[in-house]
């Protein structure tokens, strides 16, 4: 059912090197829909560099803006997926920081962490579904930016760390607030967030926070593909009403979800897709038969 | 312990069509305090038709506002729960919606779902505890409709379906609001409703759609009227007062929900039952020992 | 790895009755940062009479205050953690209420009902950490108060019990709202709280209640001291903060939350823990080996 | 300017009974598309009785179902606009409620209440403008009434009184929570809800509770429908899209309200009635001479 | 109708110093139900000192908890109500706060803060009415104070100032986030807040601040204890129940506003202190014939 | 007092066009830390046209990162303030949106708007306080701008309309969101947004909209530039800090306010500005003697 198809597979890892304007990402699409987006420094272990934190905005507006793509695949170039932040890169940045005085000094720190959690809200606020592949090794700013995306697979050896508690910082960039509403059990999000333990890829399935678990990254990366294939061949209205509907009702009451999709659909049902999709599915068609318009 | 009484079971199956004055729905009285609600179109597996949105609106306030009931059961007759909306008979109201320009049609399709979402919302509203069995398939608008109930149960050849993107529509009567705050995996919810892919009854149990599975249909009628007998033999006070709270609970912070409930029982505390409970309790007579009053 | 230290466990079980000032805890600090907090009537199978109620509340408002303590470890003395209330000594409160009518009567129980809540909403305000370690049975206000706490430990012999619905009243003081945040399968939590039926270690560990489960007390105890010592190893700004800021996300949106934690980190970034823990980590060094200054 | 139409205000002041099938109320269309509702108990000034409660729910269920009505007027017939609550009539279902115990009375009145509040939320739920003008006494329920309008009016022999606190009640339908979103001045709210004192009309302009007075009850019919022709003369998806819009902005952030619009008016520009109204605008004809459809 | 009691107002300009256990406050009952707090370090014009932010913590806990007491009245002795918070006393909390680093200053800072806006949100959490009358100056502080309050009164003479922006504070005890709420034009909060000017009586009066001004403080306080007797003459069920239900309101929809004053009535409606008021009402007697039990 | 120096305003009216890179706005700085930003198609009576709406986000993002500018005045220039949206400019965009079908057109005017409604967020995002000045007409899009203002001053000539509805449209860039929240009459409010009339200076006096009435345009922009340097003398850190916590508290409850602002004094307190200013206030020197360092 969800075999890989090898063609899409080898286009995928024939990524060498990351594509310009960016530095620290390769930008590819395997699959006419799909976009990939490869964390790609694979020399530093896809540390999160200062043009990382800026060049992933600019990636996922781009991609937000881009009508031939309908899904997005995120994964890591390398032995892993990535070490986190780079210290080294970034200590000037957040151990000193400029003021004249301590409220002038916390004005700028406010600044620079409000920039930095937006590298990683680009990927909720781009409506197109974001399927992220893990494997190995996911550290740190890995964990907030997985929490972000829509869908999250990984390999059996993959192993996932909340690092900041160990430089002493409460994680500022995401995910003490969206781990929390992914996972189901609240002592394990304050265990890992408060000891920095690691969690390995069973206890990632069997609490809820991958929904897949590949045997390794070329199954896991046919794997996706597949995924956002199967995602992609849908009307780009359902699929993005869908993903922007989610992320309303998990910040709003049931009652208010309610109404706004009710508001939401009221211009939305009215596209050609619904009649376009319900006749392919009587005739028993796929749904990847079926030509949609660029939304 | 949880043995069916084999009374109930027979009294459940004995049902022959719909109940007068639904036309899609049979209603009956298993037992003393409990309802049954059967979904009863089986030559259609129990599809969605116009009559049953309505239907169901009438039944849940009717069973609301019935002092007989303390505790409603929800399944399916035939060889499935439910195909979810009967696109055929449906079709008019959602692919050819009245109104002179875009605005109007809008307004109207807006009123349209609005009141479908009404059909599920009143099982919410009810305060009175519901329990699902499902048994075969269980696709689109019946996973709207399971995840507005209180319990769930499915025999082990259940499978759920959120259908809605394969017809190009953003599910817009519940499934995308309360499924995320029903299980624990995010990323399970999302794969789900953007790939359109089946799950079956062991992933419904191990993500906690639902909380019980049974090995064939008849062991869970016979489980879901037990466990219905239970409930129904405590307080009517303490058990409608703990639905209303835990729906409250939800929708607010956890301070909120607080005020909210010392506000509500310090009048609900003065009833009798306490006194009663209290005193089977230490006598170790079982709740079902007790006579409380109507509410 | 978390391989208890036998000095500690032998210094935790040295417990031999309730520590003055209390008459219901026993209060004792197996390592020099970490606080345990014992319930200590174990002829009374730990239940929760009316100096519980505000023992408790002294307690975690002389834990937040004690620059010290940088971890609490919750737990029971004898053969179970706790029966929940004392319906004996708590009857002519909660069922004798004062009040020339009923009026007067529900203003008196709905302050009684705040101040109980009270007793385990401090554990949630302490800004340390709090490890709860449960053995034999937790019954009704033995479930509220470990859903306000942060991790949740128990014995294979173990086992829940909601018990408010037993006596007639729906569970004010907290599981009803904590709960289902804590966990993440809704049909679970409604059919516990609805059944009181008994939920024992293994559903405890798969639904999430729990994140761990130990062979026997000996062992947990031991785990727990572990867990707690990796936590008090580890900078108090982080720290505290992480618990903050995840309580917050918990009734905030995303959105809120990660505003509320630029603002909180825009000083405390300025910590000299930053600078102190990234040099031991550069440096391959445990976190036990830094000094940090009080908070 | 606003000079009212001689025959207008005479077909409104013709009113000689309250209009089948409602005892309470009068119903009229003084012009084409404006109702106008008029609280119809002379002999017993427009007091609120059983009957009332249910018909208001009636009437403005049907005036927002019925697309010949894009505007309503409320008024009272006879020497004031009303004394409130016929304390005589309802007597028997506040003063003696059902129930066996003090919680089954309570969920008894709990129902009352909630149902009561039905009465005036129809007004804010109904998407036409309501517009109400006020005479003489102004009592209790009356200022319940008038706050769930969207415009109020009233005489220059007019007065308001907030009563529910000389009866031993705090007001319940709606007074305390919509009255300080009416009005500007805190202070003013709280003690005329505490002392139970009168506001003139001087004061109610001050304030802000009316935008205008007038000196007689034919000057403000005369003026109130003048009021009532200006709204319904306008396209109705714009001046119903403008109401829902107030409304909801009311009980969110500015963000929410702004978000909520935009997935509003993404159908709703789309509408005819932008370009013959802009056209008319161009042409600097008065909207009145543009045929909308009907909404 | 509002004529002062000679016999009260002597009653209240009686004293002559700060009533024990308080070195900042005088304390009196110049009415049977009425308590009057005096604001009284008249040498240091009533200067916020560290004593007093923690005494009126105390004495409006004491306030709260008496029977006796059913409403507050506030005003300030000798020359002006008060000049605010007194550098001097309190510079070396807010200017040299300890700390080993930024960040443990900050948690000390916030720890001040949130103790020093607890002295005036016991104002409000008090359920009985707060009514402050201000002469001459109302400075810093001082406006703090007042929005907390629940009826605003002041002479002719009095004058208003937001002045914490002049000593480079925002000011963080109350007055940005009650003013808005308390007066109706934003232009104004901002003007004031920004700038620090003076705002006198008359623009207090016309912008809704206070809802009455008097000649000089000896009616004002006249006028105060009238209307304290009035308030105190009503049932204290009603009476507290609005005002508390009036401070839920303004902190949430009105939807939810009207969900919990209906869950808050349904016992409340069962006192019998409606039956009395309703009673007297009918025989056209005064509300302070009636005596209703305490609450 | 508030007497305008007569430099400053030669300076400000001496603006004779746009300044590069904007089309529509002319910036100067008349005094050393403020900004005046002019509305500049005085031959168009200040329209908005396409290039408006993207000019003004990118005008005050300048502003914002401007450490030189501390307060901004805004005005038009020309006769009148602005005329509101350039409906010939902008018809192509708004009634000829783009989309193959009613679903992509709506996507397409949702982006749009949400475009559009950040011309206007941005001055509320900015935490430099915004004064406007408005002579003449302001007319639809107008009272959206100057909503979402800080200060609001006009001359006696002004009148304000809410045009919208005029032209078939509820208004969706902020006036219905913004407005209810600046002014204290909602019938006003109600009744400006449904019939388009026109308030006069007046009124927008004595409804709070505007905070101060100028007799003429030179008075006004002496005046505002008055205000301004008073505000921007104050300690940066204080004034910014006022406006975020006050856009803050508009939006939140007053619990969550107080919370938030405790979070960020914690900081902003250990400003020198706070020795700075309270030695100047001790000296009884004006603020506008102290050298504050940039923020």
């Amino acid at each position: 059912l969800w075999l890989p198809s090898q063609v899409m597979v080898r286009t995928m890892s024939s990524s060498s090197g990351p594509t310009s304007p960016y530095t620290t990402l390769s930008i590819s699409r395997p699959t006419e829909r799909v976009t990939h987006v490869e964390l790609h420094r694979p020399e530093k272990r896809n540390a999160m560099n200062k043009a990382f934190w800026s060049e992933m905005v600019d990636c996922f507006n781009e991609i937000a803006a881009d009508p031939e793509c309908r899904v997005v695949v995120v994964s890591g170039a390398g032995k892993i997926f990535t070490a986190g932040i780079d210290l080294m890169d970034m200590a000037s940045n957040l151990l000193q920081p400029e003021g004249d005085d301590t409220a002038r000094v916390s004005w700028n720190l406010r600044k620079t962490i409000t920039k930095y959690q937006e590298t990683f809200s680009v990927i909720e606020k781009c409506s197109k579904p974001v399927v992220v592949a893990v494997h190995g090794a996911c550290i740190g700013g890995g964990v907030d930016l997985i929490t972000a995306c829509d869908i999250r697979l990984c390999t059996q050896d993959a192993w996932f760390q909340i690092k900041e508690v160990d430089i002493g910082i409460a994680a500022d960039v995401g995910t003490l607030h969206r781990l929390p509403k992914v996972i189901g059990s609240r002592s394990l999000v304050n265990e890992l967030a408060l000891t920095a333990r690691k969690m390995y890829a069973d206890e990632a399935k069997s609490s809820g926070l991958v929904s897949r678990v590949f045997a390794d990254k070329e199954t896991m990366m046919a794997g996706a593909l597949e995924m956002a294939g199967e995602i992609a061949a849908r009307s780009p209205v359902a699929v993005q009403g869908t993903k922007i509907n989610l992320v309303y009702a998990r910040d709003h009451s049931v009652a208010e979800g309610l109404d706004y999709i009710a508001t939401w659909n009221m211009s939305m049902l009215q596209t050609q897709d619904v009649m376009k999709s319900a006749q392919a599915a009587m005739e028993r068609k796929s749904p990847k038969t079926v030509a949609f318009s660029k939304l």
